[in-house]
């Protein structure tokens, strides 16, 4: 029972009302995968220039994620700039040093080939498919950005035909289905890849959705209420890593989903209050379950 | 027990992708009282001009909404012409025909002035002042939009100061208190207003959110999921209107108020259905409750 993520492991350099920060760890992957370590066994497959620092991995290590399909190569870590000054739900990319990803073509041992889920986080498509065509494992989740919907569609389409879950906020969902409505275009995209079994809607501070194939298949809760936020960098690849992180060792079925979808709220809401994965490392699991029973109230008819 | 309401009862002119519609019954009084009709008694404080057709005020009357205060004067009834072609959600004012309503003074007679809730709907700020001055309800609630707040925040802010219960939608709240975080505004606002004793936060398509007091009291729902939104307009009119007609028969606690949010985003889908308040008028109250336990299925944890 465990999640195996495919995704980037990064530098990040941050300018936000807050204050900024120069080169902190950051990456889809590392977020998904400290996220699902609270709840299962987690790996990462991805890839680091020689420039990453041995206290870093060192880091991911404590947190028992398993780097084996860490690939370390000659060249620069993937450095992503960028700034929330002007809104802080969204983020404006400045720069990106692609470095050693711009390469990256992932390798799955047999155990991330045979691990419960395969979670394909934030990253080029192309990675994706490579990864999926490796893939054995039980169930396949995807998550992507708006980035890789405005240059490489046709790709990212393709890993959503063959995934069973799909990760995706409101802004991209419009996007990729030219649908104004959350709800028609929900059902619009599970009909054009009928795959997906279950598509998560995020909505960041509106809160989370989830949809499965059956007409009263559909479950929506809002979000931790939180009164700071200062960094939201991750905060989508904590909720899924945390979400499937859940997941993997519990049977897919409709009640289950619901649980995750409040488990990868308030995980998420640990994230965002301070800048890089630092608040996130820090939750414990019983601060994750208090916020959960709190946001179980604040929800409840 | 019931509701007098304070607004105004236009023409509405829509451009939509949907189709156009010219001089429609329209006006936040009118989507409120249809609205509030289905719970309890109510009444319209308003103003038309003698263009204002004499079906059109029968219509309301057939609905049990009293029309006593409802003043008819030689000019022309407020026009209001407006698109949602660029986005479904978002209103724009092409142009406005301010007609009788531009010297409105809002007169209450005894049965008014005592009911037992006083809705201040969407108007000028002037007008609501003018009729808290005659208020002797037991409860003073408000609407506003964005257009008063560009122009008469002063006043806006005087009338919060008088009200203890406040509907608002999100970019509403953004520019009153200047705060990003929808948590943080919503404190800083019932801070500064601190008669307000319950704050309800509109977010359209992202559903409703309750605000009271104490730490403990919030309370946040999802929308009831749409696939068809041809004409948005009146919706929050409806929302604010049903949730007062529901309240005005019932003890003002935390869990009616619960209820209370449930069934103003449920009457509110019904608004935005079809074109103008036909699809309200329309709606039953079993079918009201019908939505009511399906978006209950969907939101329970």
């Amino acid at each position: 029972m465990s999640l195996s993520i495919v995704g980037s492991v990064a530098f990040d350099t941050l300018y936000t009302r807050e204050g900024d920060r120069e080169k902190i760890l950051g990456g889809s992957a590392v977020y998904s995968a400290i996220a699902a370590s609270k709840f299962t066994n987690s790996s990462i497959i991805g890839v680091v220039g020689d420039d990453f620092h041995e206290e870093k991995i060192n880091l991911l290590r404590t947190k028992n994620i398993d780097l084996k399909d860490l690939q370390i190569k000659k060249g620069k870590t993937f450095h992503w700039i960028g700034s929330y000054k002007d809104n802080i739900n969204v983020a404006q990319t400045i720069d990106t040093e692609i470095g050693v990803l711009g390469t990256f073509e992932p390798s799955l041992n047999k155990t991330n080939a045979s691990s419960t889920i395969l979670f394909l986080a934030n990253n080029d498509p192309d990675s994706h498919l490579q990864a999926i065509s490796q893939s054995k494992n039980k169930h396949v989740a995807m998550d992507t950005m708006n980035l890789w919907i405005n240059i490489k569609k046709e790709q990212v389409e393709k890993v959503m035909k063959l995934s069973s879950i799909v990760f995706i906020n409101d802004t991209e969902l419009k996007m990729l289905t030219g649908e104004y409505n959350l709800i028609k275009a929900a059902k619009a995209l599970m009909k054009k890849a009928n795959n997906i079994e279950y598509l998560i809607l995020k909505k960041g501070e509106y809160g989370a959705a989830l949809f499965g194939k059956q007409e009263h298949e559909y479950f929506t809760i809002g979000a931790y209420p939180l009164e700071t936020v200062k960094d939201p960098t991750g905060a989508g690849d904590s909720f899924a890593g945390s979400f499937l992180g859940f997941m993997a060792d519990k049977e897919m079925n409709w009640s289950n989903l619901k649980e995750a979808l409040l488990v990868g709220t308030v995980t998420a809401s640990f994230t965002v209050e301070e800048f890089g994965p630092d608040s996130l490392i820090n939750a414990t699991l019983e601060e994750i379950n208090n916020r959960k029973q709190k946001l179980i109230k604040f929800l409840s008819l």
